[in-house]
């Protein structure tokens, strides 16, 4: 039984990587190559030639088939072998495990459970990322060497900004706020209101706020390795918790998690935001999530560490735990009802 | 049961090390945190917050306690939880493990076993440190990769000299000088003595002396991880061996080893010499101590390479072996001994 | 039971590497010491002193004799102890093992097995590599990340030329020509000709060649780790495939491996060819050569990676496959006697 589950979209690198040569990937412990064919489909591909188990990324690209760099098997975009040099028979065995793709959001979805299963209209969107009015930057894919449901744990968890990203995302005001949880289906959505309060460096240096503020952070886990966080700021009394939101600064910070393996994760960032920038305000920006996903990026690896030493450690539980352990117990069904339906 | 001798003062790491700002540290398979508080008291913590494991040591000091640099729970200086960030009520389990700590000869005593064991007048010491007739230079924390009795192997084995260190501490004239050995209460004591024959390198270098000396090397080990090695040189002919030593000169080269791992140890080594000398003569021998110490490391990390190759080769056994095996029997029983009590 | 073939001569190191230094080398998981004695003979020593398991490699070479850099414990070229400072009685397990050494082709080789098997008239030998009417030039010891055998999978395949050494020993044109393959008396022997086609970048740089040509590869696989590959080109009709060889180019490319453990071979390689060049034309060829045999590590690097994770992968055969196996058929069968009769 694998620990991931399978049947799901997993986001697993930027469209912009992919094109005319050929690129290797893991995910949930199995190695992947891409390319895109000349129509332009992204092609994923176990990155294992099955005669000596060569890594097809080291091969070449022959029109839409990859020509193994070993001894020249040819399979096409379906996985088929289509020439094997020095003989002409082909083995019913000599196939290629193919998976479904799909692109959105900038970024290539793939599909590792049973391929019957993929359905593209599934594949997750947030719809301002399309919305003119909207504006879109793409951040970085950060390596993390931990637990991918780690990184889970802390994008279910608002409460931590107010100690971790004292120079962006958070300040002291917030510390005592308690945080609200919900599950929905398939997702974990978790929250709290910051009222009268100054507002964070994020929102201080690039937004127009004179005095207090009122500002939200809701944080939507789409399981089992997507987060939305939809964070903003309005002038305190404008009437932004019933709704008014005219005049606020909005941010939908994307987090879509790769799950390499046991140890490892890879963070595809961007974000979303309700105001227009140059690209200088664009690229100040990307750099303050950089500098806050950096500070999480330490965090996760030294627990990971102490994790791998103490395995048995049994830890406690505090009032914030309530969106993670309700996040996990929701992967762990979805795990679970893989393994029962198979 | 642990393969570590627990109800003991260990030595951790230089006095001058810690202060104000949190530091991290390993001994027997254990991390630690440590901190001076306001008063000028160490502090020792287990390094991880019971919450989610996150290493203390990435927090910040507040007064005297820590916050976790995670979600702002803080221990005091007794371990106990004062805050938890958003609610109110503390969880009888929210305790980070303390260990007593002690601070003599320059560096930090603790104690990883039983507290309630922890007698601080147990703390080893020696006298003549605190002579002022006497000259105490701190040397250096030196990682070895290698088991931390294999370095204590070493330290009752004075017969290596007169092959290891060449440039300092031995010479050919007492390769074929048997040792003595003898058990003490929780030690193990060996010497030689070298009678008419050219003073070590270190000696000529630094010493008066003009033709043959009477050499000594007592090599006291005190169970389980500290060495005293007191070694001088009388001219030959004055009475040396019979115990007058006016004219001679005499060092006691100190090593408090800390057990960090089973692969791993860290060598505090200093020494207490009867004479004084210039600060440039000081560096120059704590110079030539790094240089034979940097001998013995070469050689324990490559034995242990070996042993971690072969761990089911019987080695055989030899005259000098005498105190390396009875000092594993001490430390063998002081393990058992721990055992049967727990 | 060895996962190795012990009783054969396996090269080892070139002899160029052995004088009056020791040297530390490692094969078939066990580490070996080697020095040449006054008179020149090469000495190999498990490379442990019995006492400790301190690598004799970092003592001192006394006459023909190594003295531990520990404790002084001497053992001459036969690895019987003949000293032990500080006392006269030399127990009779203070033997050190050595192994039988023979040189030949400008290589060291070494009988890992049973000594009194070792008969130094069976070392392998290309009569050309001593005729002066041949030219020798010794090439690298080029460390590979894989098993041997996997090298050896590609020193029994002449069909990966024309997909990985497309700039020195391949060319398309003989993609699609089959190979034959025939088992001998230790051996596997792999050939096909290519007729009437242009010639491999190699013989087209250094050769004469105007236009289409004759080239032939027997692949001589002496098991568990030579193989000799004579390759060679005549202008096409001039009867080369019918033995008339006048005028041809003929190289015999000599790669002599080094089974260092499960995940790491050495490939010492030379060549030896039929006609005479400028030291710079010799440079030159090594360095093609050099750039080849660089493509076959990165392949067999990646597919030992691969190997790793999937260890379970049944993997398909094709028509190439038939040398392999047979290869490694014998092997296996060297090991399953070797064990038999043990």
């Amino acid at each position: 039984m694998s620990p991931y589950v399978l049947n799901t979209w997993y986001p697993l690198t930027w469209s912009r990587n992919v094109g005319r040569a050929l690129s290797a990937h893991q995910i949930v412990e199995q190695r992947v190559v891409l390319y895109r064919t000349e129509a332009g489909q992204v092609v994923a591909m176990e990155d294992a030639c099955p005669h000596r188990l060569m890594p097809l990324s080291m091969g070449k690209l022959k029109g839409d088939a990859i020509e193994c760099g070993y001894h020249g098997m040819t399979y096409d975009c379906t996985g088929a072998c289509v020439r094997i040099p020095g003989q002409t028979q082909i083995p019913g065995n000599a196939v290629v495990r193919t998976y479904p793709t799909h692109e959105n959001m900038g970024l290539v979805w793939i599909w590792m459970g049973d391929p019957t299963l993929a359905d593209r209209s599934k594949v997750f969107d947030l719809p301002q990322y399309h919305d003119p009015a909207w504006s879109a930057v793409e951040g970085d894919a950060l390596e993390i060497g931990a637990h991918y449901l780690n990184l889970a744990d802390n994008l279910c968890d608002p409460s931590h900004v107010s100690f971790v990203h004292l120079s962006t995302l958070g300040n002291a005001a917030s510390e005592d706020v308690p945080v609200h949880s919900e599950v929905q289906e398939g997702k974990v959505l978790t929250w709290r209101w910051i009222i009268d309060a100054p507002p964070i460096p994020l929102f201080a240096k690039y937004g127009h706020f004179k005095g207090n503020v009122d500002r939200w952070h809701y944080y939507h886990y789409h399981a089992p390795s997507i987060a939305i966080i939809d964070f903003g700021t309005a002038d305190t009394g404008t009437g932004a918790p019933e709704g008014r939101r005219d005049n606020c600064m909005q941010i939908y910070a994307c987090h879509f998690i790769t799950p390499v393996d046991q140890n490892r994760c890879i963070d595809h960032w961007l974000h979303v935001k309700n105001f227009q920038a140059s690209p200088e305000v664009n690229a100040a920006l990307s750099a303050d999530f950089r500098t806050a996903f950096a500070e999480d990026k330490a965090i996760l690896e030294a627990i990971h560490a102490n994790e791998q030493r103490m395995p048995e450690r049994r830890t406690i539980k505090i009032a914030i735990d309530i969106s993670p352990r309700r996040m996990r117990r929701l992967v762990d069904d979805m795990v679970g009802s893989e393994a029962g339906a198979a």
